[in-house]
């Protein structure tokens, strides 16, 4: 995977010691920028991906070859515009786009970690990206952003480090990951780790890697991305490039067909293992519970000023999670936003030409700057 | 599976013309009943059940030593009350519990079908078991009843005899299947076929069976049979007996555990092949379409007075989808009341107990009686 290109990385020689206890000595962080850093150095915005994003956030993807997963977001006039603002996104730890995740060679073995990689927190991922504002020295950046896992990430950096941005977007996240998220993260691990070649993670040196379980773990995903009312619409129980039902198990359906095209690209781009310990991360994730049963705490010292964007037909972060934080600024006495954006788009609705989400962000983070 | 218990079985030896174009000859159909058939033979209520529900209605079921599937429903003094009314339940084709499936002799092979075996649809499935009325000598059923794809079988069965049931309970089910079902369905099959265990259906003569696909794709239906509420109210983040987090992929949640053994329980009671077929059947229910565009129409010569029932918190057959056949019923002129019920158990709130829904379950079926 991802060898050919070469990918920018920085390498930390900061230990991070991570929440399970361990301490990482040294470790590579892979990251893009787009954009330029201006003489003030204070128009840089730290975008955080989603589960199984990556650093390549807009322009073409060197290994998938498509566009960016936030072209729609970042890039020359777009909300994000980047011939405005420096932006600067990294590949998490845990992920598999070149930053130091289960794919990385463990230096004590000369072997690929698997299941020996530790086990990652939110937390975790976001100190190791802190290290990217040293690293360009950035004393504050402008804006934190990002949408689902990536939103999760803005709440924890707030915490963490309450002076060290002007604006927060946390987009479709959660403050604490709910039953249903969990049950639907577990299913799509107990289908990796029900393919026999996943070999309890050590697939890297064989031929075989557990592509199947990874698709079917890919699948069950991208239903929870989408929302009933889209489904139908976008696919309804359209039929498959024939007249009628052919009775068989072949696709009969479009969304059949869909559904088995994006578990079989997702392959492609993706390891397994990372697959486990990113939606492990975000299961274990739960700033309430960090603060002692109260979120307001986490944002207490914040100087931060917040807007919190929900859609209206995302069923896997509702509105109802996402307030809870809007509340949670309030009472910590936080200035925040909120708008819940009207789209049939579902979750991904944050990844997509929505408009009125678009104009939001580019609003928030353009008024913000000239203040 | 299922060869110890004497299981009751009817030789269906009237053909059976299959909407796929093959024709049975001669079939199994296993089936249970509960109370007593009267002289007048008027008190017949035929129940049908869901995917993964099977002919043991009531009391305990001999394959698996638990109470029947509706042990709330239906039993002495319940809302189907057996010192009253003559219930019958039959296995559908397709399924593993003794009726015509997949897992049968192929009498030209004398192997079990496996994927041989003809897809069937929910049209097949009632066609077969209204042998039953013949079988018992019931001139017209008091009732049909049944949850899920067992109401689908509901509206069929009127649909295809209008003059067979008095009345008929369709409840917590749909007309025409969503697209998002079809897609967790495919999401099911699809982890069965990645077994390599499953051996395109070919299994049956070997030690192992794909239990670790059919176990992920029970899991991930779980989880749509239960509403986020009830799922966070139930399981929250609770962990599993311990104090923290313990940093690996064992089960660290409590909805971790119980998905877990959802899946592992499943397997000792139901084949795989089946799974695929009758998930088959229910994605290509379609009733608007056979009634070409006009649900109404299904119903128009029927006599059956109706009673639909939906739960707020069901998102796989939501009420939306309960109200168009009650819109097409009274489009038709059919006599039919609707009630939503309020609850927090989601799709399975039809299995549980739910006591305005036994309610009125009771009251509808017993003031018929009367009439």
């Amino acid at each position: 995977m991802n060898t050919k290109y070469n990918i920018k990385k920085i390498i930390i020689e900061k230990p991070l010691k991570l929440d399970c206890g361990e301490i990482v000595e040294k470790y590579p962080l892979a990251y893009e920028t787009y954009g330029k850093l201006n003489d003030k150095r204070d128009n840089a915005i730290l975008v955080f991906h989603a589960l199984t994003g990556d650093q390549f956030v807009s322009a073409e993807n060197p290994i998938t070859k498509k566009n960016g997963w936030w072209s729609y977001v970042v890039g020359p006039s777009k909300p994000i515009d980047t011939d405005k603002f420096f932006v600067i996104c990294a590949n998490v730890i845990g992920g598999c786009m070149g930053s130091f995740g289960p794919s990385s060679i463990n230096p004590k073995t000369n072997k690929e970690y698997g299941t020996d990689f530790p086990v990652i927190t939110i937390n975790d991922m976001v100190n190791a990206q802190y290290n990217l504002l040293e690293y360009f020295k950035i004393e504050k950046l402008h804006c934190v952003i990002g949408g689902s896992m990536g939103g999760m990430q803005v709440l924890q950096f707030v915490a963490n480090f309450p002076n060290k941005t002007k604006t927060a977007i946390p987009i479709a996240c959660t403050a604490s990951h709910s039953a249903q998220n969990i049950a639907f993260n577990e299913l799509g691990r107990q289908s990796i780790m029900a393919d026999p070649s996943w070999k309890d993670g050590n697939y890297y040196y064989l031929k075989s890697s557990p592509d199947k379980g990874l698709a079917v773990a890919r699948m069950a995903a991208h239903i929870t991305y989408l929302s009933k009312k889209g489904l139908q619409e976008k696919f309804g129980r359209k039929l498959q490039e024939k007249e009628d039902l052919n009775f068989s198990f072949d696709a009969d359906f479009q969304i059949e067909s869909y559904l088995r095209y994006q578990g079989s690209i997702f392959v492609d781009r993706f390891d397994a293992n990372s697959y486990l310990y990113i939606t492990r991360a975000m299961d274990y994730f739960d700033l309430v519970k960090q603060y002692r049963g109260n979120l307001s705490k986490a944002f207490d010292k914040s100087e931060t000023k917040f807007f919190v964007i929900s859609f209206t037909s995302d069923w896997l972060y509702p509105t109802t999670e996402n307030k809870e934080i809007v509340i949670a600024l309030n009472a910590a006495g936080v200035e925040v936003g909120f708008i819940e954006i009207v789209s049939d788009k579902g979750h991904d609705s944050f990844l997509l030409d929505v408009p009125d989400f678009l104009k939001t962000v580019k609003n928030f983070i353009e008024t913000n700057y000239l203040k």
